[in-house]
């Protein structure tokens, strides 16, 4: 989708704000407990290959690099700024870049809008347009980038985890909201592309944001944390493009009266009515999550091969997990596959004579890896059979962690989605996190993952109208 | 509440079951992928201070103490049976106990009525109704409970964590279920009372445990998982008597058309209509978890103070999740508390003269201990909060470990429920697992946390009919 021209210079500031060569701390600070220092640590720390500048007027040096009074006084060219001062010399600093020819900035300091500074808001918004800078935030939680290694997080990477690189990006209008997730995939080993909290977003809005994101290549899947959406229409025209070729996830906070005025005084978003978003959802084809759970829950299963039909195979060692898988399937209108002669015949050969050859499709307690992989092989090789839902019981004797391998293999072939759903304590966790970590979404229970997957199968009936090759049949 | 006479003899079995000074473990076997072997060794490695005996035809000795060829050439008192045997060997078992006096048994073996061997199981029944046994299963997974260091559950412990001691009793007609929460309680520090997987129920039902547990003071709370209940009216009666000094959670499986054609393979239950259960749960006062989610979810909320009120506050250091838990306070029926003078006071010297002084009340993203401390501490002091819902965002650099005392200091107090949200990684989840190991219950997002205290509150309005001076005024 080609960017309106309006969006061209912002675009051009994104992609600096996300790729930059040299990046200005300004804020920069020998104070452990300031952002300034903890920004330009995690840059360092996290092994940013381009060149930094601490720039901090009563400072010479910072953290063993040489710090400037003004990002004027630096004497290369400087691709982005991270701005953590006071929010009333926020306005100054921006003019300063703006001369200086950065022509991108990340607004960390709060204390605009959200508590009712609206003229300094505006004083910001000024120096941005007039040099027609991208500008992230004001009152935002940063920036992150890990194949570049871009890192404007200011909260400390023991307590908040950064996720490899991956093909999810997630932007949040709130930093707390986003760092949870952010912390919540590094924690299952899943990896993102872009993340960027933007706060109260008043040069770069999430429209432009979804618009950077729509053309960036190695972004497969969008996530968004909105409170506010500013122009409703321009958003249900971009939602709409992007939805034809990427997934769009989007929880909506302050969608209840109490939420709306909690949202107001957090990001200055004026919340809007609960029912006009759900319609320009459903219109644009967004993926509603309606609490945190489910943005993780979903975002993990669209990396799935695209899925060609809703018939879904429910594969299971323990009796009861197959039963609510069944009731989860029936609610979120799935439907249950009925095996091909041959799935049949290789699933009775399999099984002890007094096993159901159903769907759900009980392998019984003693089922071993083995049993799992053939039953997966079949399953996966079976035209009636579109998803496979793997329930594992791993706390069983006589499974064992090879039943890993076999569904990493059996994934591998990006023939059809498969969700693993295992429910359990540490030693269940440990084998979820390896499922994950090879992405492969799983759940701790048969109705969130059923719940996911019936997401994903609507979204793709959705694609597969403008991917008319997707399914090859 | 006094037991019928009809179940008089099934308690004083269930008492044996529970908490037995003797055990046969028939099946007992050299072999340790045999279920008989894992039970006996559990039993062993799980210290049960009682006498243990082994029982194998073609064995003199098991895991190290002499075995028996039957039940019956044990040379004391037996007080209970774990049977693991093949099902068509189980009647002569029981028949074996019955004439040596044995007057319970837990039933593990399958291949009953769950696989269509109705005539099998009816031989069981007859068995233990001729000596009045009480007997567990067939099709069970065996019984926890963690006071006594009685475990005849056959799965591995370093697979399945076993709880420490608690209030909570969890009856599951699926093994596999019931072994997921406690799987999950375990991990999470949550205590139990007496763990029951009763299988396919043929002698001792789900009501003849229930009205066990009504009479057990070491039960505060009851959870139940079901397929199928066999006397529903039995079951109303006697559910509706316990709610009024005792809360019971319960998740009924095969309420679609798909699970109950599931669950009739599983244990051989009836499912019945939905709108039956939900009536039934509804009239009974039983507070019905739509997913495992939310069981276990629900269950660690019941473990707080009598709530008296629906006016909770709502503190966090995330003002996302301070818009998200407003969000679900509305959509949850909650009501966010107005502040009394007095804690809007101290709340005001408390934070930056920019914070709004609301509900949710936003302590900014630079909060540290002490200010969550002063928070909840004038919360709990305030006649208008009924609840506390505190979100912590362990992310943040000026947020520290202490928070946790703090927390654990005023819910000691027992004044009023608390939860805690705290969404994230591993450096998260951690202090999540020491706020829970507390009696804290912690959620990994606002929506889950007041969904469970919502169903709390629901309950409380409903107990303080009956025990009216639960709130002091």
């Amino acid at each position: 989708m080609a960017p309106t021209k309006t969006t061209m210079g912002k675009i051009a500031g994104l992609e600096k704000i996300f790729s930059p060569k040299s990046i200005a701390v300004i804020g920069a600070s020998h104070d452990p407990t300031k952002i300034g220092h903890v920004v330009l640590k995690n840059f360092m720390d996290g092994g940013f290959p381009g060149k930094l500048y601490p720039v901090n007027p009563s400072s010479t040096e910072v953290l063993g690099l040489p710090c400037f009074k003004s990002v004027k006084d630096i004497p290369g060219k400087v691709d982005s700024a991270v701005i953590a001062i006071p929010a009333k010399f926020v306005p100054g600093a921006l003019e300063e870049c703006g001369a200086k020819g950065v022509l991108s900035a990340v607004v960390i300091s709060g204390g605009f809008a959200e508590v009712g500074e609206k003229a300094l808001e505006a004083q910001l918004v000024g120096s941005a347009e007039k040099y027609g800078m991208a500008v992230i935030g004001p009152n935002c939680m940063g920036v992150l980038n890990p194949a570049k290694r871009v890192d404007s997080i200011f909260l400390p990477i023991y307590k908040l985890g950064r996720p490899h690189v991956g093909e999810i990006s997630f932007i949040s209008q709130s930093g707390a909201v986003g760092g949870c997730i952010i912390d919540l995939a590094a924690r299952a080993g899943i990896g993102i592309s872009k993340f960027v909290s933007y706060g109260n977003a008043s040069v770069v809005s999430e429209c432009d944001l979804l618009e950077y994101l729509a053309n960036d290549d190695s972004t497969k899947i969008i996530v968004c944390y909105f409170e506010g959406v500013k122009d409703g229409a321009r958003f249900l025209k971009i939602a709409s493009k992007i939805t034809r070729k990427k997934p769009i996830i989007a929880l909506k906070a302050g969608k209840s009266k109490s939420g709306a005025r909690a949202a107001l005084s957090h990001t200055a978003a004026m919340a809007g009515s609960a029912v006009a978003y759900e319609a320009a959802f459903r219109q644009a084809r967004v993926t509603e999550a309606e609490t945190l759970e489910e943005l993780f829950d979903f975002a993990k299963m669209f990396s799935q091969p695209i899925c060609c039909g809703r018939r879904i195979a429910i594969i299971t060692n323990g009796g009861g997990n197959g039963v609510l898988s069944a009731d989860s399937a029936d609610k979120y209108g799935l439907e249950l596959a009925q095996y091909s002669e041959q799935t049949s015949k290789s699933m009775r050969a399999l099984l002890p004579s007094y096993a159901n050859i159903g769907n759900p499709l009980d392998l019984i307690g003693d089922a071993d890896a083995m049993r799992f992989e053939q039953a997966i092989r079949a399953c996966m090789d079976d035209h009636n059979v579109d998803a496979l839902v793997i329930n594992i019981l791993f706390q069983t004797a006589a499974i064992d962690t090879r039943v890993v391998s076999s569904i990493v293999k059996a994934n591998g072939e990006q023939k059809k989605p498969m969700v693993v759903v295992a429910t359990g304590g540490e030693y269940t966790e440990m084998h979820r996190r390896i499922l994950d970590g090879y992405g492969i979404p799983t759940y701790q229970s048969p109705s969130s993952a059923i719940n996911a997957l019936s997401k994903f199968v609507d979204y793709c009936e959705h694609y597969r109208k403008f991917n008319v090759t997707a399914c090859r049949v």
